[in-house]
């Protein structure tokens, strides 16, 4: 989770000898010769279009110039040059490139602050809210290039927008970083994703490195490279490989695991040494998404709950203090968390009558809790959660410790073994570790091995942008990655099966749980 | 002068592994994979361009391609891949850009054959003649654009019309190297050339290297590189170095010399350890352009002259056989070296009249000597040599004689010690070596040491397209070479003064001439 790092972005101010009738060296030349010490390279590539303003611009500025590379993999590359006393901040662009969101950073890449930071809606949206209604409607007639413009003239919009915010232009961006997953990236790029969601599921490219600004449309400095995460095929993105270098795991001695929790769970775990990766189906149960009362954070959602333990009334936080509408992911976790210690729920997770007092109510045939009663709630009824909504929310929390379990035990680890638990993205931030461990969702970790990563997408794009030799890194993070088909066979079945329970049919792997029911069955 | 090459320009038919579930490499990994162990690298950089293409032709062409390659100085690059049964030439392009003429040629890059060959006059020619005059023009509004815009819609006229005449597409060419003076080049990459005329005679770039073809508006393959001959300074030019590559002069143990011989006269001395070069003004005599019968090689050009021992005829072989109209440089030398040697003049090239029978006339106290009379001659007038015409050419002769003596003796050596004379140009390959000694032009070497390149800047930039790895070799040669400024000093001054007699002062230096001269004494 380090954002330190000291190879930053090459930024260096030199005077230059100016030529004489005993040192006729090119302009050109010249300009590499006198910053080559720095880079301890002969290499230095100028674009056509630098090459064709160099000779105006260095007697301009008298010979004195700021220079910003970039490394390549195997080159310097000058991306930009401006006079040794210019004041404007020289900015790189780090984008997070979401189905759902994205979010663009700018920072100033010589002093390493955040100049100004945007989320807007993927307007590739307009053409459908997730990655397999894009990807069919790109393969239309023009289609791929429709869905493409969406997002980048979607970027440059926001573009313009926050450098405005920071007053700086968007001809100061000379580094640009991008971090989605493989669809979205594809699609960013204008390459074909067709066969990415066929079997048996190919990319175009694994490794992108860097592309010109100006060849994908991206309205910054015209000299801007543009660094574009790798991915280890259809299921593991960038966004993800983003999130490792975020975290630093690759860099550690001991081993971390690394969970992007969703609808779809991508799990990372290793060391400096060695990366497994595995993804799997969770369940939207975890984002607070199949329940009746469930709904995105926002204003008025419940977002962590407590239960007295006196009158075992049901203390709901919510976001801005609002009276509660809904429930987000962590809420639920929460609840069912409370519940379960306080005995209302059983280790089946199945409503303990004798335990609800007049909160149990029955509709249907179908048994629900009422968690905010109509008086108090913000939407004038009783907000609820039903035996099937919990009946969904445990699969998918056995489906997640099925995953995080194949996948330390195919290295011959136990998850108790874990050094340090990563947890990523925003919904990530907002669980509280101490419920998902009472329900056995996550493993019993002393709670201070759990780190909420935030945005690390987001993170690992920024640290890529601040780095003069970001790629290298970003490919050898890629590389070491082996990836690991989960098969759903029948040690993967009985895995599951076991994790179905409150927290786990095996209660020693739980102890911090036994413990705390115990203290309440006495 | 060799033109075998091992290292062919890389083209390789492979055979993909089809994707499958165990193997989900994506298609540009799969195809790098594939070609690594030729290439002997994991980088291969691929363009945007083609990646938006790769998964289409991959599958259409079921995984069975022909790839071409070019290597940048640290990478390489991908600049085409066809299916790998199609039999349609992989083609490189050469251009020898000159001032006057600029000459294309087609090489269909898996053969070695050359395709078509074309030559055109510089469009450039519409604004001057001259370098200084397009130069100037440059600098007025919007001039370095027209300027530029004139010979790269010239190229690419002619390089639709090249291809047509061998039956190829623009398309079919994916490597392109274009060999020029320092000048030419500027104008064609559409640099700046301003400060290349103003002290100190600062160039743009020294070593432009490769630039995508579709960069420079050039209309071959959207893939396609041009590989860009670099320069040592404003005099010394990527066609001279193009020239080096042609003559091997570089890899040679032997010193040897290269000498372009023109208004400028361009000299490089060296082996494979070291290349010293310098140029120096010789005059417009050498290219028959002072004279007043003096005009360009064309038919009823006199291009060798023989004087009959017996009559003192002089015998003027025309080109094509025409009646004579004029005479071209290597003709005047000829003609210098027959007077001279046949006594009509003396050392100083001064007119003997006892020896020029009827044949020697005055007007307006300058006496001239009629080589074809009007009866013979294709014009209905005399075609006559005066002493001035003389006068100057011998100035034009002291003047290269000096420049190569003094880069000779700059690295301690002396004439005779060369073992190769390399005469480039296309008025070199006439320039008969027997006449140019006679008159002190050339040193007195055995006449198999003359080698006439022909046009070497063509060769060179032939020989590069030919080449998987030229670019290297091409810097090694620019980097190698130490530009020697001719100062005008007393020294040069005194070996100048010496060189204006024929063939010298010092006779002990043209034995082989004082053998000829002595045979006529006796």
């Amino acid at each position: 989770m380090t954002e330190k790092n000291n190879n930053k972005t090459l930024i260096k101010t030199v005077s230059l000898t100016p030529p004489s009738l005993q040192d006729n060296t090119a302009d050109a030349e010249r300009l590499i010769r006198a910053i080559k010490s720095h880079l301890r390279t002969n290499t230095v590539d100028i674009d056509l279009y630098l090459l064709r303003r160099l000779p105006g611009l260095l007697r301009k500025w008298n010979y004195n110039v700021r220079c910003i590379f970039l490394k390549d993999r195997t080159r310097w590359i000058l991306t930009g040059i401006t006079s040794s006393i210019d004041t404007i901040p020289i900015a790189g662009l780090a984008v997070d490139l979401g189905t759902t969101k994205v979010v663009l950073r700018i920072i100033d890449l010589s002093t390493d602050t955040i100049l100004a930071e945007h989320t807007f809606d993927n307007p590739q949206i307009a053409v459908g809210p997730d990655i397999l209604t894009r990807i069919h409607y790109s393969d239309q007639d023009e289609g791929l290039k429709k869905i493409n413009r969406l997002i980048i003239d979607g970027l440059n919009q926001m573009i313009e927008k926050s450098c405005s915010s920071c007053n700086i232009k968007p001809d100061n961006i000379y580094a640009v970083s991008v971090a989605g997953n493989t669809a979205m990236t594809h699609l960013f790029m204008g390459l074909n994703p067709y066969w990415i969601i066929r079997e048996p599921y190919i990319p175009v490219v694994n490794k992108p490195g860097l592309i010109k600004a100006k060849e994908l449309g991206i309205n910054v400095n015209p000299l801007a490279r543009v660094i574009i995460f790798p991915n280890v095929g259809s299921y593991f993105g960038g966004d993800l490989i983003a999130g490792i270098l975020f975290s630093g795991i690759d860099k550690k001695e001991d081993v971390s695991i690394l969970v992007d929790v969703g609808t779809n769970a991508e799990v990372l775990l290793g060391n400096k040494h060695w990366l497994v990766a595995c993804a799997g189906a969770a369940g939207p149960a975890l984002e607070g998404g199949v329940t009746k009362m469930g709904m995105l954070a926002g204003p008025g959602v419940i977002d962590r709950i407590t239960i007295d333990p006196v009158t075992f009334n049901i203390k709901a936080h919510t976001i801005e203090d609002e009276p509660p509408k809904g429930i987000c992911g962590s809420g639920l976790i929460d609840l069912a968390a409370c519940l379960f210690l306080y005995g209302i729920i059983d280790i089946r997770g199945k409503f303990v009558p004798s335990m609800c007092g007049n909160r149990l109510k029955d509709k249907d045939g179908m048994k629900y809790y009422v968690v905010v009663p109509a008086s108090e709630s913000g939407t004038g009824s009783d907000l609820i959660i039903s035996q099937a909504d919990l009946d969904s929310l445990i699969r998918s929390k056995a489906a997640m410790y099925t995953i995080l379990e194949t996948i330390t035990s195919s290295v011959g680890m136990s998850l108790k073994d874990l050094s340090t638990f990563f947890v990523a993205g925003t919904f990530g931030s907002y669980i509280n570790p101490k419920s998902a461990i009472a329900i056995g969702m996550l493993p019993d970790l002393p709670v201070d091995s759990y780190k909420a990563l935030g945005n690390s997408s987001l993170g690992g794009a920024t640290m890529a942008i601040r780095s003069n030799d970001c790629l290298n890194e970003i490919d050898n993070i890629r590389d070491k990655i082996t990836y690991l088909e989960l098969n759903v066979n029948q040690e993967f079945m009985n895995r599951f099966s076991a994790a179905k329970f409150l927290p786990h049919t095996d209660n020693s792997l739980f102890p911090s749980v036994k413990h705390s029911r115990s203290r309440l069955e006495t």
